[in-house]
Protein backbone atom coordinates (compact mmCIF):
# COMPACT_ATOMS: atom_id res chain seq x y z
CA UNK A 1 0.00 0.00 0.00
CA UNK A 2 0.84 3.85 -0.66
CA UNK A 3 3.14 4.79 1.99
CA UNK A 4 4.16 1.84 3.83
CA UNK A 5 7.97 0.38 4.51
CA UNK A 6 8.78 -3.04 2.94
CA UNK A 7 12.07 -2.70 5.09
CA UNK A 8 15.61 -1.05 4.52
CA UNK A 9 16.99 -1.58 1.23
CA UNK A 10 13.21 -0.85 -0.56
CA UNK A 11 13.50 3.04 -0.89
CA UNK A 12 10.45 4.84 0.72
CA UNK A 13 7.73 5.68 -1.58
CA UNK A 14 7.16 9.32 -2.19
CA UNK A 15 4.50 10.80 -0.48
CA UNK A 16 2.90 12.98 -2.72
CA UNK A 17 -0.26 14.00 -0.35
CA UNK A 18 2.43 15.68 1.60
CA UNK A 19 4.57 17.14 -1.44
CA UNK A 20 1.20 18.80 -2.95
CA UNK A 21 0.65 19.86 0.56
CA UNK A 22 3.62 21.46 1.02
CA UNK A 23 3.67 23.59 -2.30
CA UNK A 24 0.55 24.50 -1.20
CA UNK A 25 1.55 26.27 1.63
CA UNK A 26 4.38 27.46 -0.10
CA UNK A 27 1.75 28.98 -2.77
CA UNK A 28 -0.30 30.18 0.67
CA UNK A 29 2.76 32.09 2.05
CA UNK A 30 3.65 34.14 -1.45
CA UNK A 31 0.46 35.19 -2.00
CA UNK A 32 -0.31 36.86 1.62
CA UNK A 33 3.05 38.05 1.42
CA UNK A 34 2.68 39.73 -2.25
CA UNK A 35 -0.97 39.30 -3.14
CA UNK A 36 -1.80 37.27 -6.55
CA UNK A 37 0.83 38.27 -8.69
CA UNK A 38 3.33 36.28 -7.01
CA UNK A 39 1.71 32.99 -7.33
CA UNK A 40 4.42 32.12 -10.06
CA UNK A 41 6.16 28.65 -10.06
CA UNK A 42 9.43 30.42 -9.87
CA UNK A 43 8.19 31.79 -6.60
CA UNK A 44 6.26 28.94 -5.26
CA UNK A 45 9.29 27.23 -6.17
CA UNK A 46 11.61 29.49 -4.56
CA UNK A 47 9.37 29.51 -1.09
CA UNK A 48 9.07 25.99 -1.22
CA UNK A 49 12.77 25.12 -1.90
CA UNK A 50 11.78 22.67 -4.06
CA UNK A 51 12.79 22.83 -7.90
CA UNK A 52 10.46 24.68 -10.32
CA UNK A 53 10.04 21.33 -12.28
CA UNK A 54 8.44 19.85 -9.14
CA UNK A 55 6.13 22.59 -8.78
CA UNK A 56 4.83 21.96 -12.39
CA UNK A 57 4.28 18.22 -11.78
CA UNK A 58 2.01 19.01 -8.68
CA UNK A 59 0.19 21.83 -10.39
CA UNK A 60 0.54 22.58 -14.04
CA UNK A 61 -1.25 26.13 -13.91
CA UNK A 62 -1.35 29.40 -11.89
CA UNK A 63 -5.32 28.40 -11.74
CA UNK A 64 -4.51 25.01 -10.31
CA UNK A 65 -1.79 27.20 -7.69
CA UNK A 66 -4.64 29.31 -6.84
CA UNK A 67 -7.21 26.52 -6.05
CA UNK A 68 -4.67 24.62 -3.80
CA UNK A 69 -3.90 27.27 -1.73
CA UNK A 70 -7.27 28.18 -1.00
CA UNK A 71 -7.91 24.66 -0.17
CA UNK A 72 -5.62 25.09 2.75
CA UNK A 73 -6.97 27.63 3.78
CA UNK A 74 -10.23 26.28 3.59
CA UNK A 75 -9.21 23.37 5.58
CA UNK A 76 -7.21 25.08 8.00
CA UNK A 77 -10.62 27.27 9.05
CA UNK A 78 -12.80 23.98 8.50
CA UNK A 79 -10.16 22.14 11.36
CA UNK A 80 -10.76 24.91 13.85
CA UNK A 81 -14.14 24.99 13.40
CA UNK A 82 -14.39 21.36 13.98
CA UNK A 83 -12.68 22.14 17.65
CA UNK A 84 -16.37 23.36 18.84
CA UNK A 85 -18.19 21.36 20.75
CA UNK A 86 -20.94 19.42 18.60
CA UNK A 87 -23.98 21.11 20.48
CA UNK A 88 -22.87 24.66 20.14
CA UNK A 89 -25.88 26.61 19.06
CA UNK A 90 -25.99 28.23 15.45
CA UNK A 91 -25.69 31.67 17.26
CA UNK A 92 -22.45 30.78 18.66
CA UNK A 93 -20.85 28.97 15.93
CA UNK A 94 -21.54 32.43 13.53
CA UNK A 95 -20.13 33.79 15.71
CA UNK A 96 -16.19 31.82 15.74
CA UNK A 97 -16.61 31.24 11.93
CA UNK A 98 -16.98 35.58 11.80
CA UNK A 99 -13.72 34.82 14.08
CA UNK A 100 -11.81 32.72 11.43
CA UNK A 101 -12.43 35.07 9.16
CA UNK A 102 -10.69 37.84 10.91
CA UNK A 103 -6.96 38.63 11.13
CA UNK A 104 -7.04 38.18 14.91
CA UNK A 105 -3.48 36.94 14.78
CA UNK A 106 -0.98 35.89 12.17
CA UNK A 107 -2.22 32.67 10.54
CA UNK A 108 -5.93 34.13 9.65
CA UNK A 109 -3.67 37.31 8.62
CA UNK A 110 -2.34 35.24 6.09
CA UNK A 111 -5.31 32.97 4.68
CA UNK A 112 -7.73 35.98 4.68
CA UNK A 113 -5.62 37.64 2.35
CA UNK A 114 -5.08 34.55 0.49
CA UNK A 115 -8.81 34.04 0.49
CA UNK A 116 -9.46 37.65 -1.16
CA UNK A 117 -6.63 37.83 -3.45
CA UNK A 118 -9.11 34.44 -4.50
CA UNK A 119 -12.15 36.07 -4.49
CA UNK A 120 -10.48 39.05 -6.65
CA UNK A 121 -9.34 36.42 -8.98
CA UNK A 122 -12.96 34.49 -9.04
CA UNK A 123 -14.12 37.81 -10.01
CA UNK A 124 -12.53 37.69 -13.40
CA UNK A 125 -12.10 33.65 -13.68
CA UNK A 126 -15.48 31.64 -14.67
CA UNK A 127 -13.99 28.52 -13.19
CA UNK A 128 -12.91 30.08 -9.77
CA UNK A 129 -15.89 31.37 -9.51
CA UNK A 130 -17.83 28.05 -10.16
CA UNK A 131 -16.15 26.62 -7.15
CA UNK A 132 -16.82 29.38 -5.22
CA UNK A 133 -21.26 29.59 -6.01
CA UNK A 134 -21.11 25.75 -4.85
CA UNK A 135 -19.17 26.76 -1.43
CA UNK A 136 -21.50 29.33 -1.10
CA UNK A 137 -25.33 27.85 -1.73
CA UNK A 138 -24.43 24.59 0.77
CA UNK A 139 -23.11 28.00 3.51
CA UNK A 140 -25.97 29.58 3.20
CA UNK A 141 -28.44 26.60 2.98
CA UNK A 142 -26.93 25.22 6.70
CA UNK A 143 -27.19 28.65 8.04
CA UNK A 144 -30.77 29.21 6.29
CA UNK A 145 -31.91 26.02 7.76
CA UNK A 146 -30.66 27.15 11.60
CA UNK A 147 -31.46 30.70 11.61
CA UNK A 148 -35.33 32.61 12.80
CA UNK A 149 -35.50 34.11 9.34
CA UNK A 150 -34.52 31.93 7.01
CA UNK A 151 -32.68 32.49 3.63
CA UNK A 152 -32.83 36.12 3.65
CA UNK A 153 -31.30 36.51 7.42
CA UNK A 154 -28.76 33.98 6.33
CA UNK A 155 -27.52 35.99 3.24
CA UNK A 156 -27.26 38.96 5.21
CA UNK A 157 -24.92 37.34 7.57
CA UNK A 158 -22.51 35.93 5.78
CA UNK A 159 -22.85 38.98 3.52
CA UNK A 160 -21.78 41.05 6.67
CA UNK A 161 -19.12 38.52 7.76
CA UNK A 162 -17.73 38.49 4.51
CA UNK A 163 -17.97 42.47 4.28
CA UNK A 164 -16.55 43.05 7.98
CA UNK A 165 -13.69 40.75 6.93
CA UNK A 166 -12.54 42.07 4.03
CA UNK A 167 -12.81 45.93 5.94
CA UNK A 168 -10.54 44.74 8.83
CA UNK A 169 -8.24 42.76 6.30
CA UNK A 170 -7.82 46.03 4.16
CA UNK A 171 -7.32 47.87 7.54
CA UNK A 172 -10.35 50.06 6.79
CA UNK A 173 -11.97 49.19 10.04
CA UNK A 174 -10.82 48.03 13.46
CA UNK A 175 -11.12 44.24 14.63
CA UNK A 176 -13.09 45.54 17.59
CA UNK A 177 -15.56 47.64 15.75
CA UNK A 178 -15.94 44.67 13.56
CA UNK A 179 -17.03 42.14 16.10
CA UNK A 180 -19.43 44.71 17.84
CA UNK A 181 -21.66 45.55 14.85
CA UNK A 182 -21.40 41.62 13.87
CA UNK A 183 -23.28 41.16 17.44
CA UNK A 184 -25.75 43.49 17.04
CA UNK A 185 -27.18 42.09 14.12
CA UNK A 186 -26.70 38.40 15.55
CA UNK A 187 -28.90 39.78 18.12
CA UNK A 188 -31.19 41.14 16.04
CA UNK A 189 -30.95 38.03 14.05
CA UNK A 190 -31.84 36.02 16.54
CA UNK A 191 -34.48 37.75 18.57
CA UNK A 192 -34.28 39.51 21.82
CA UNK A 193 -35.35 36.10 23.47
CA UNK A 194 -31.75 35.15 22.81
CA UNK A 195 -29.95 37.94 23.86
CA UNK A 196 -29.55 37.03 27.38
CA UNK A 197 -26.54 35.03 26.02
CA UNK A 198 -24.93 37.73 25.27
CA UNK A 199 -23.12 39.79 22.51
CA UNK A 200 -19.34 39.96 24.76
CA UNK A 201 -16.57 39.56 22.59
CA UNK B 1 -4.60 79.08 -20.32
CA UNK B 2 -3.79 75.43 -20.80
CA UNK B 3 -6.07 73.87 -23.49
CA UNK B 4 -6.72 77.11 -25.05
CA UNK B 5 -5.86 77.57 -28.71
CA UNK B 6 -4.19 80.64 -29.50
CA UNK B 7 -4.67 80.04 -33.48
CA UNK B 8 -3.91 77.63 -36.42
CA UNK B 9 -0.27 78.28 -36.21
CA UNK B 10 0.77 77.63 -32.41
CA UNK B 11 0.62 74.37 -31.50
CA UNK B 12 -1.96 72.73 -29.54
CA UNK B 13 -1.26 72.58 -25.81
CA UNK B 14 -1.57 68.92 -25.02
CA UNK B 15 -3.71 68.04 -22.58
CA UNK B 16 -2.32 66.25 -19.90
CA UNK B 17 -5.45 64.96 -17.34
CA UNK B 18 -6.96 64.33 -20.58
CA UNK B 19 -4.07 61.98 -21.21
CA UNK B 20 -3.59 60.47 -17.51
CA UNK B 21 -7.60 59.88 -17.68
CA UNK B 22 -7.33 57.83 -21.42
CA UNK B 23 -4.24 55.91 -19.50
CA UNK B 24 -6.21 55.42 -16.59
CA UNK B 25 -9.15 53.97 -18.17
CA UNK B 26 -6.89 51.75 -20.19
CA UNK B 27 -5.89 50.07 -16.84
CA UNK B 28 -9.51 50.01 -15.65
CA UNK B 29 -9.89 47.84 -18.55
CA UNK B 30 -7.22 45.49 -18.71
CA UNK B 31 -7.83 44.85 -14.52
CA UNK B 32 -10.94 44.21 -15.48
CA UNK B 33 -10.50 42.02 -17.76
CA UNK B 34 -7.71 39.94 -16.31
CA UNK B 35 -7.17 40.90 -12.43
CA UNK B 36 -4.31 42.58 -10.79
CA UNK B 37 -1.85 40.57 -12.76
CA UNK B 38 -2.96 42.50 -15.96
CA UNK B 39 -1.54 46.40 -14.61
CA UNK B 40 1.52 45.97 -16.92
CA UNK B 41 2.87 49.35 -18.02
CA UNK B 42 2.90 46.69 -21.55
CA UNK B 43 -0.50 45.74 -21.02
CA UNK B 44 -2.01 49.32 -20.17
CA UNK B 45 0.40 51.11 -23.41
CA UNK B 46 -1.62 48.64 -25.57
CA UNK B 47 -5.03 49.13 -24.75
CA UNK B 48 -4.55 52.83 -24.81
CA UNK B 49 -2.60 52.59 -27.96
CA UNK B 50 0.25 54.51 -26.38
CA UNK B 51 3.88 53.75 -25.87
CA UNK B 52 5.07 52.34 -22.61
CA UNK B 53 6.79 55.42 -22.33
CA UNK B 54 3.84 57.72 -22.45
CA UNK B 55 2.24 54.90 -19.64
CA UNK B 56 5.57 55.78 -18.09
CA UNK B 57 5.64 59.25 -18.21
CA UNK B 58 2.35 59.63 -16.24
CA UNK B 59 2.52 56.66 -14.02
CA UNK B 60 5.94 55.99 -12.71
CA UNK B 61 4.88 52.60 -10.99
CA UNK B 62 2.41 49.48 -10.64
CA UNK B 63 1.18 51.28 -7.45
CA UNK B 64 -0.03 54.72 -9.36
CA UNK B 65 -1.35 52.55 -12.16
CA UNK B 66 -3.98 50.97 -10.05
CA UNK B 67 -4.77 54.21 -7.60
CA UNK B 68 -5.55 55.85 -11.25
CA UNK B 69 -7.88 53.07 -11.99
CA UNK B 70 -9.26 52.81 -8.72
CA UNK B 71 -10.20 56.72 -8.53
CA UNK B 72 -11.61 56.23 -11.85
CA UNK B 73 -13.92 53.92 -10.15
CA UNK B 74 -14.52 56.07 -7.53
CA UNK B 75 -15.37 59.13 -9.87
CA UNK B 76 -17.66 57.19 -11.98
CA UNK B 77 -19.65 56.23 -8.30
CA UNK B 78 -20.07 59.45 -7.30
CA UNK B 79 -21.16 60.94 -10.51
CA UNK B 80 -23.79 58.77 -11.18
CA UNK B 81 -25.07 59.12 -6.93
CA UNK B 82 -25.20 63.12 -7.86
CA UNK B 83 -27.53 62.62 -10.25
CA UNK B 84 -29.80 61.86 -7.28
CA UNK B 85 -31.62 64.66 -6.08
CA UNK B 86 -30.81 67.18 -3.51
CA UNK B 87 -33.49 65.84 -0.95
CA UNK B 88 -32.82 61.94 -1.41
CA UNK B 89 -33.38 60.60 2.10
CA UNK B 90 -30.53 58.65 3.33
CA UNK B 91 -32.56 55.16 2.86
CA UNK B 92 -32.50 55.58 -0.57
CA UNK B 93 -29.32 56.81 -1.11
CA UNK B 94 -27.92 53.80 0.56
CA UNK B 95 -29.89 51.88 -1.59
CA UNK B 96 -28.57 53.88 -4.90
CA UNK B 97 -24.98 53.43 -3.01
CA UNK B 98 -25.67 49.79 -2.95
CA UNK B 99 -27.36 49.34 -6.67
CA UNK B 100 -24.14 50.98 -7.54
CA UNK B 101 -21.83 48.18 -6.26
CA UNK B 102 -23.66 45.56 -7.41
CA UNK B 103 -22.56 44.44 -11.31
CA UNK B 104 -26.01 45.40 -12.50
CA UNK B 105 -24.84 46.54 -16.32
CA UNK B 106 -21.16 45.69 -17.80
CA UNK B 107 -20.07 49.30 -16.21
CA UNK B 108 -20.51 48.70 -13.01
CA UNK B 109 -19.73 45.19 -13.19
CA UNK B 110 -16.34 46.05 -14.53
CA UNK B 111 -15.60 49.06 -12.12
CA UNK B 112 -16.85 46.24 -9.17
CA UNK B 113 -13.96 44.04 -10.28
CA UNK B 114 -11.88 46.77 -10.45
CA UNK B 115 -12.63 47.48 -7.22
CA UNK B 116 -12.39 44.02 -5.99
CA UNK B 117 -8.84 43.77 -7.24
CA UNK B 118 -7.91 46.91 -5.49
CA UNK B 119 -9.37 45.57 -2.55
CA UNK B 120 -6.74 42.07 -2.31
CA UNK B 121 -4.06 44.31 -3.61
CA UNK B 122 -5.03 47.08 -0.66
CA UNK B 123 -4.40 43.60 1.70
CA UNK B 124 -0.63 43.28 0.47
CA UNK B 125 0.23 46.74 0.14
CA UNK B 126 0.12 49.34 3.34
CA UNK B 127 0.32 52.24 1.17
CA UNK B 128 -3.03 51.79 -0.60
CA UNK B 129 -4.96 50.52 2.53
CA UNK B 130 -4.42 54.04 4.01
CA UNK B 131 -6.04 55.15 1.06
CA UNK B 132 -9.01 53.26 1.27
CA UNK B 133 -8.69 53.86 5.51
CA UNK B 134 -9.86 57.35 4.89
CA UNK B 135 -12.31 56.90 2.44
CA UNK B 136 -13.76 54.33 4.72
CA UNK B 137 -13.84 56.56 7.99
CA UNK B 138 -15.70 59.67 6.17
CA UNK B 139 -18.36 57.07 4.64
CA UNK B 140 -18.99 55.48 7.80
CA UNK B 141 -19.18 58.69 9.71
CA UNK B 142 -21.58 60.29 6.99
CA UNK B 143 -23.93 57.08 7.25
CA UNK B 144 -23.54 57.23 10.73
CA UNK B 145 -25.09 60.97 11.32
CA UNK B 146 -27.90 59.62 8.66
CA UNK B 147 -29.47 56.32 10.36
CA UNK B 148 -31.18 55.99 13.70
CA UNK B 149 -28.73 53.70 15.11
CA UNK B 150 -25.22 55.25 14.57
CA UNK B 151 -22.11 53.70 14.35
CA UNK B 152 -23.16 49.74 14.84
CA UNK B 153 -25.96 50.35 12.49
CA UNK B 154 -23.77 52.18 9.97
CA UNK B 155 -20.62 50.09 9.94
CA UNK B 156 -23.58 46.88 9.32
CA UNK B 157 -24.69 48.27 6.27
CA UNK B 158 -21.47 49.44 5.01
CA UNK B 159 -20.08 46.04 5.33
CA UNK B 160 -23.24 44.53 3.73
CA UNK B 161 -22.12 46.32 1.14
CA UNK B 162 -19.27 45.51 0.54
CA UNK B 163 -20.16 41.64 1.44
CA UNK B 164 -23.12 41.45 -0.74
CA UNK B 165 -21.56 43.20 -3.55
CA UNK B 166 -18.34 40.97 -3.42
CA UNK B 167 -20.48 37.84 -4.07
CA UNK B 168 -22.47 39.09 -6.88
CA UNK B 169 -19.21 40.00 -8.62
CA UNK B 170 -17.84 36.29 -7.48
CA UNK B 171 -20.60 34.62 -9.25
CA UNK B 172 -21.21 33.43 -5.07
CA UNK B 173 -24.81 35.39 -5.19
CA UNK B 174 -27.53 36.41 -7.80
CA UNK B 175 -28.39 39.92 -7.66
CA UNK B 176 -31.92 39.51 -6.88
CA UNK B 177 -31.38 37.79 -3.51
CA UNK B 178 -28.73 40.49 -2.24
CA UNK B 179 -31.04 43.02 -3.12
CA UNK B 180 -33.62 41.27 -1.18
CA UNK B 181 -31.16 40.41 1.92
CA UNK B 182 -29.86 44.71 1.65
CA UNK B 183 -33.78 46.22 1.51
CA UNK B 184 -34.43 43.79 4.36
CA UNK B 185 -31.43 45.03 6.65
CA UNK B 186 -32.43 48.53 5.56
CA UNK B 187 -36.17 48.18 6.97
CA UNK B 188 -34.43 46.74 10.32
CA UNK B 189 -32.12 49.80 10.12
CA UNK B 190 -34.43 52.13 9.70
CA UNK B 191 -37.38 50.60 11.87
CA UNK B 192 -41.00 49.62 10.95
CA UNK B 193 -42.36 53.44 10.83
CA UNK B 194 -40.42 53.87 7.47
CA UNK B 195 -41.34 50.39 5.79
CA UNK B 196 -44.02 52.13 4.13
CA UNK B 197 -41.44 53.46 1.73
CA UNK B 198 -41.68 50.02 1.26
CA UNK B 199 -38.43 47.58 0.11
CA UNK B 200 -39.59 46.78 -3.46
CA UNK B 201 -36.47 46.81 -6.35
Amino acid sequence: MAGRSYGEGVPKRVDHAERRAVIADAVLAVVARGGIEQASVRHVAAEAGVSAGMVQHYFRTKDELMRAAMERVGAAVERRLSLLPADTPPRELLRALFRQLLPLDDERAREGRVALAFLAYAAVDPAAAAELRDDGRRMRAYVAAQVPGGEVTAVALLGLIDGLGMQVLTGDLDAATAIAAFDAQLAVAFGAELQGTGPGK
